[in-house]
């Protein structure tokens, strides 16, 4: 495409697909898109030996790698231990989800085992370190205004540095902050998100920069599954679009099975905006879990950022096995992180088929906006 | 614009404006978009007079009206009287209300006044027979599939019946019912909205709509403020845009002065989806009213709709005016239905302006889309 950021990024398409599978990132970027690696939960050797793994696969073609760096979390700052954090989980929140277990079948721990903090927060300045190591094009922030130290390193090593934002003012922020790329995502996100839909934030983010003179890219994210979603955003002023959950029924994902099937048969309405995964409000399949929570009508209270996923995770890991095994109270209970696009994720197709069939269809909508005007 | 909509209903741009004020309905009109009245809350006689208004104002031009007659609520099919459906409003929820006001420094009313339904489910046929007596060239039904003498009145008359829809399945019913017209609108929508939002929403209705190899027009509805939006939406099929926000802040409307200086104040994120003022979930500026009650966490839980607002819309009116004399406690509560384009509205203009505005960021976006190809 025409767009400066294809040359900026050396691609030729400007559809950024952010995954947890270095397979799925590989055939992105062989096939003209950029590939972002979800780095969030590797250890810095892991790190090392996928980005290493992708080096071997793209030959020299462009690609990312995302770290989360929050900017707020329980016990930031404290120097904490994780058994210190353990300690904050109050037994009435542990009580509960051995209850909400017991009531699906499922035999709850006798003494639960408590996840990590799901943040790269005490080891983010060594996955910067292994993703600098690589010859990445991007590095992303999912969360908050990334660190200084994440910038400078950015500079240092001539890597532009992206932040994901839900609202105008953490655009203003970040541009403040010194970052070279803002991906506006909409509520309609899978994962973290805000509650301002793309199709006013998108709008509402460039404008806000154009006020302050800034020309900062914005890529536009949130429920973004088709190459049409993608041209209304170009349209709109996006320099291009960064998806997730699009991947997630790639045949190179790593996606499980059983949750392959929730995403086939799920339509738009079956996702919600909840914090009952992670602490912070995040957009996932409605089950019996996100139920048991606010915003559900009688659902309990979620416990703040990280301690609510180091509750929850060790056990939707175990939910997810056994879901997996064909247990009903599991596949009740069983959750996975997804936009509402999932309505229209309805069959399972190599990730460069997805690319392809992206561009074809944003020439069909261009081609369609073109012709509405008059000669 | 070179669309077939443009052909199907006499208009230069597919703009759709719902306004419960005839001014702007004529002045949209006449720019060469088309007007809406909204006649839920009229008498037959008021309608009449209202219609006969803008006859005179548009010179042949095309508009339409809006009646509300939704297919389920509270008492409907059983001929009940408004004092019947008066007595299911518990005592509580009066006594909620009067804590709430006075909270506020709001005397509450003795016996407290109970609203009208807020629905023309009783009058429905009369306004119906009021508005085909007058030439409209659209009527639309707000809420739920319209009942089969809307439809049969339309083909009676030529004119085309629309309908609004929040999600895919509802598309199906009401292409089904034998609509004309589709408003597919997001959650990002001021008034009752589904949960959807508008990105997500249009593809997935064209792509039912397709399924069934049906060609019904679909405008896209929620959020829309700006003509890069629009833009957004016909490159991705839709055929115009349907919108109603943006019309609150323009010189015509009759917006109370202290809503208009809330709207212009208010960013996106000022919106609330919320059942407290219908029973039924709409999005409204946040205000302690809405705060009051679900999904608020500590919030009361509302009634169904139409109990609902016939408690609410009375005192909401009594909050109004006493927000426009300066008090505070009512000017903290005061709410009104808006989309969560009231970010970007930030000036009061004339609706002919507006128009006006929206065509030259339409052709931009059809610009920088059409640039973005390749030769």
């Amino acid at each position: 495409m025409k767009l400066d950021i294809c040359q900026q990024f050396g691609i030729d398409f400007p559809l950024f697909a952010f995954s947890h599978c270095r397979d799925v990132v590989a055939a992105v970027t062989n096939a003209g898109g950029f590939g972002v690696l979800g780095a969030t939960a590797y250890t810095p050797e892991q790190l090392d030996r996928e980005l290493a793994w992708i080096d071997d696969h793209v030959n020299g073609k462009p690609y990312g790698a995302d770290i989360i760096v929050p900017a707020k979390f329980e016990g930031k700052g404290e120097a904490l231990a994780k058994g210190d954090l353990a300690a904050r989980i109050p037994d009435g929140h542990k009580d509960f989800v051995a209850n909400l277990l017991t009531e699906h079948g499922i035999e709850p721990e006798a003494t639960p085992r408590l996840g990590g903090t799901m943040l790269s927060g005490d080891t983010g300045h060594e996955l910067l370190d292994v993703a600098m190591s690589h010859p990445i094009k991007l590095i992303a922030n999912a969360l908050g205004v990334p660190p200084d130290y994440m910038i400078e390193a950015g500079r240092a090593n001539g890597v532009p540095v992206a932040a994901l934002v839900g609202a105008r003012e953490h655009a203003l922020k970040q541009a403040a902050a010194g970052v070279d790329l803002i991906v506006a995502q909409g509520t309609e996100a899978g994962g973290h998100c805000g509650e301002v839909s793309t199709l006013v934030l998108i709008p509402e983010v460039l404008e806000a920069l154009e006020a302050i003179g800034s020309d900062i890219p914005v890529l536009a994210a949130g429920g973004i599954v088709k190459g049409r979603q993608m041209a209304a955003m170009v349209a709109m002023g996006a320099a291009g679009a960064w998806t997730g959950s699009v991947w997630l029924t790639t045949e190179e994902a790593e996606t499980a099975p059983h949750t392959v099937q929730k995403f086939l048969a799920a339509t738009s309405r079956d996702t919600v905006r909840s914090a009952g995964r992670t602490g912070k409000p995040s957009r996932q399949l409605v089950s019996d879990w996100t139920d048991a929570w606010l915003p559900n009508e009688k659902g309990q209270k979620p416990l703040p950022l990280p301690l609510q996923s180091m509750l929850s995770e060790p056990v939707l890991r175990r939910i997810d096995t056994l879901a997996e095994q064909g247990h009903e109270g599991a596949q009740k209970l069983a959750t996975y992180f997804v936009g509402q696009g999932v309505g229209m994720m309805n069959k399972v197709k190599p990730a460069r088929d997805v690319v392809l069939e992206f561009i074809e269809d944003y020439l069909a909508a261009a081609q369609r906006l073109g012709e509405s005007i008059p000669d």
